[in-house]
Formats: C-alpha cells, structure tokens, sequence
C-alpha cells in the first residue's frame, strides 16, 4: 500500500522545530525574529533533466537542494534558521524518499534549521525549497556595495563542477580518476560558504554567489554596484590568479577559463573588499576555514575583463549560465 | 530574439518594495517583523495538467496561484505582506507572462503585498509561491485549537469548483449556463478570506482553509485538536446545514454531497468557535463582509459524522483530494 501524501510528511519531514514557534503541520509556520534582525530569505527550484540527472543519488539531490539555496544566505551573510521544502514527485517511491530527506537532513543538521513547511504535489520531479536566515540589521552583504578601487575575491576553488559535467556529457575527461571523483563531489554535494558569509559581514563591500559562473555573477555586482553608486563600473580580472583546482589546473588553457569563468554551480562566494581590509579578508577566511584568493579589481569604466598574464586583455567571450538561453 | 531570466524578471516581475527592507534582485530578500509579530509562512505549488489545464487563461493562473497561498495565511488570520515566485515554464512566452503577471499583480496589490524574489527556470510548466504575513504574537488560528462543544461554521458556499471541474470532465452539466459561469468563476478566481481570517483572531478556536474538500480539512482540525487536548474529539456535520451555492443546489443530492463535502479548491475557511460566541463570529462575518454558516459541532469522540434532517448518519465514505490518491 502505498503513502498518502500526510503520511509521506509523517515519515520523512516531520520534526520538532528547534527554533520556529510552529512547524510543519498547520496552514502556516510562524518564525519569530530576534529584535536587532533581520529575515533574509530566498529559494531556487532544481528541475530533473534540468539541474540534475534522472538517475542522481536521491542523498546529493537532498543535500544539494538545500545546499544551493544555503549558498544564497551564504552569499548574504546572514545565519540560516528555517525551509520550506516543495515536492514534486511523479510517484511516491519510498527508496528515494528516505535517501533525499537522508541528504537533506544531514545539512540542515549542521545548522540546526527547521523544516517548517512545504507542500507535496504529483507531476515532474521538481523541488523548491525556501530559506530563511537572520542577519544584524543593515549588515547584510550586498551585490550594490562595491566601489571602484575594491579587491575581488573568490572563495574556494573554480569550474570543478563544470569539468564533472563535461566529462558526464563526453566532452571532457579528468587526467585521472582522483581528480574526476574529486570534481564530482564539487557537483554532487557542494559546500555552502555559510561561515565565510557570517565573517564577511563588516568587511565585504559587496558579494555574491556563484552559481552561474564567475563572470556572470560578478557581472551582477558590477551592475548593481554600478547602479547604487551612479556610475560605470567594471571589473579586472587577473587569470592568471583564478584559483583551480589540481583537475581543471590539468585541462587545457581554453578549458581552464571555460570552466572557472563561466563554469557555473560553482557555489563559492565571489565578493569585493577596500584593498586595506585585505588583511581582514583573511582573517574571516581563516576563521571560516576557507581559503580566498584576490582575483582582480573593481575599476571606474564598464564590463568585466579578463587579462593574461601578459597585462593583455582576453578577448573571446565566456557565456553564463542562462536557463533560457543554454 | 527571447528574453533571459533577468530581463523577464526585470519586465514582468521587479518592481519596488513597499513594505520590505530588500526586494528582488540581490541573492535574498530581506524582510522586517515588527515587534510584537510574528511571521506566518506557507507555501503551494501548482503543476500544469495537476491543478489546471494546460489551456487556462493565464490571468487566472497568476490570480489563482497567489490566492491558494493567500488562503493559507487568511487559515492562520495573517496580515499578507510579502511573497516569492518560483516559475518553471517549458519556454519564454510573452503573451503568457504578462497575463499571468497582470492575474499576479492586480491580487498582490489589493494587499500590497511585495514580490520579494524567486526564481525562474525552464522545464514542465508549473509554479510555486511562498507567502509571507504577519500574526499578533500567540494569536494565530492553528489547526488545534478545537475543543468539544464548539460550534463548526464555514464561510461562503461549498463544492461549487468541483460542479466546474466535473463539468470539465462531462461528468456533471450545471442547470443553465449563468450557474456554470458562476461555478468556473469559484474554480478560476478564487476570493482567499483574508478579512475574515484576521476578525476571527481571538473569536475562533481553530481554522483551516478548505482545499481539500471539507470533511479532509475538518479532519485536520479534529485530529490536531486531539493531540492538543490530549483526547480523542470527533465532529457532527448537519447535512442540510452546508451552504450551498444556487448551481450546487440544483444537482442530484448525492452530487451535492460529493462537491460541498469532498469537492476541493474551495478556499473557505472552516472554523470553530465557543458556542457563546456565536454573535462574535458573526459580528466578525459582518466585519469581513463574508458569509458564514453554522454547520455542526465538535463532540468528545472520534470521527467526523455527517447526518441528514432526520438525525440519521450518513454512511458513504467521502473522499478527501489526496494528490497521490487521486
């Protein structure tokens, strides 16, 4: 016999709340915000086919819908507390459930978040999850705070996940399978920057996630930077400075920048700084436990550049990850 | 040439915040609770060939997938402030995002509600729509507050989106085509009770918006209530009581039945309230302008009974609208 829909929230999603003042369970959740703060919240649908295979191990898929929008509240410095999860399954399959809410709950754990809510549905699969975090108000990162003369910075490393999906789709191959198992881990279960976010706070001018590719994103940030402020900015990148890893450091040159720049589901944070808080930087990276690297500048003058070593600027132009339009 | 993702979102759904801290366009949404508030949270999906038809006017798509989240917040008697969308569409179709954005809109104003962010992505057309409003602290109706004795009232009429739906589905015709207009109208462009929701607060004991069919939701109420009160409650529901409208009366009565008690999509709220306060709740009624009718009682014992005019149970099963039943 198979679970109905109240049964399947029963068994796989219902839990205490920790920290909700109601839960899962009523027409609403009710979350309670500390005086001083404020919510930031924000979601992000995965569609099978879209953003993941059929045959994806149901634990990454659990761990990687929630991981995906934790790097959204990463990306805002703010503290993660609650989600709502919205399912759309095309059956109910019991296997699946118990390893994604497995992969689910073992993130949401080490935040201690709440799943206050959601809703289950029959149809494609598909799911949204909503996030709620905290910030100290006014302190959150922003993409508009960057101003000409700010250090660009990126977290991590770049286009790992990039090189995994190439090589899934036979059009790349790892140079061994260390370092493909490696990139695979990057696009299976990413590691949200939620610790680095919270450092960043008082030292960030502005931030991002990068979830698109680097120069999608950190167009993102010139753009609303360039908005707030008034005026044309643009950014330098160095790329020679791109941090890689040892797996796209051993593809060739082109793939390289294909796969740091415009790699997409990187879920690093990429973020500006004044170049005398450089040394702050550092010390919320080493508080996060995540290394950063300068990357380039935010300059007066419009676009995104990516220069050589050789102070030449690169010409061919690198997509982002547009779903409308890959 | 098609638009992106952020162009689309820039033309149809990015306008300024009214009452939150940070709306669309950066990687959250920030938004304030004020003192003494809490924040309610909810959300539905809607999956096309599930909960509409693929050829359903966009306008009332838009309209209706806020209003079923608005339901939710009217079921806790919530103040709607602020909401997110999540839009899966198979492919960029202007003339159906600025329909679906009016249907959206002109709903979302007449609460001056905020549309905070989202997320957009291409794949099997389908929406999901977080809701955000704001409670009184320790006010909210939830689903357990029911205790015997109290009368069970409902607002409006019931089952007339299910006279549509089974007319749809050349299973049922309404007796003349001004009772089909007015059914489809229920089915289409549901009136979340919002007002009615907020004069209830401190007047009814328990809510829940009907959305499955009455006899699913009042169970809710019945079995949350029980595990508040920590015994086991049942309720009466007097069958000649239930609030038709003129296109559900004119039906056989074993089809009137099947669409007041089990129809789904009715967006009413049922409720109960201490029978001494029955003048509040119609002073409450008054208040919201909305209709309400007493149609039974909550009684020590478990179940929920339906009895006809001469005091006789009625002994058919109705089925409640399961998603992975149906």
């Amino acid at each position: 016999m198979s679970l109905g829909e109240f049964d399947l929230i029963d068994t796989y999603f219902r839990r205490p709340p920790r920290k909700a003042a109601l839960g899962v369970g009523d027409d609403c959740a009710l979350l309670e915000t500390p005086a001083g703060l404020q919510l930031a919240v924000s979601c992000d649908t995965l569609v099978a086919g879209r953003h993941f295979r059929a045959d994806v191990d149901p634990r990454s898929l659990g761990h990687k819908a929630l991981a995906v929008n934790l790097s959204d509240l990463a990306a805002c410095g703010a503290d993660p507390s609650a989600f709502l999860l919205a399912l759309t399954l095309p059956r109910i399959d019991e296997a699946f459930l118990a390893a994604f809410s497995e992969g689910l709950w073992t993130l949401a754990d080490r935040y201690a978040m709440d799943l206050v809510g959601g809703d289950t549905t029959s149809g494609p699969l598909a799911l949204t999850i909503t996030v709620f975090g905290h910030v100290p108000r006014g302190q959150a990162l922003l993409r508009s705070g960057a101003r000409a003369g700010d250090d660009v910075w990126v977290s991590g490393t770049l286009g790992d996940a990039r090189l995994a999906l190439e090589v899934q789709r036979s059009r790349l191959s790892a140079a061994t399978p260390a370092l493909l198992d490696a990139a695979r881990a990057r696009l299976d279960w990413p590691s949200p920057r939620v610790a680095l976010g919270q450092a960043l706070r008082g030292v960030a001018s502005a931030a991002v996630d990068v979830s698109d590719g680097l120069l999608a994103d950190l167009g993102h940030v010139v753009e609303a930077s360039s908005r707030a402020a008034g005026l044309r900015l643009g950014a330098r990148i160095d790329a020679g400075a791109l941090p890689l890893s040892e797996g796209v450091a051993a593809l060739a040159p082109t793939w390289q920048l294909d796969c740091a720049l415009a790699g997409g589901d990187d879920y690093e944070l990429c973020f500006t700084a004044p170049a005398r808080l450089a040394t702050a930087v550092e010390a919320a990276a080493g508080t996060a436990g995540v290394p950063v690297t300068r990357i380039g500048r935010i300059e007066a003058g419009g676009g995104v550049q990516v220069l050589q070593a050789d102070g030449r600027r690169i010409e061919r132009e690198f997509g982002g990850f547009d779903h409308f339009l890959s």
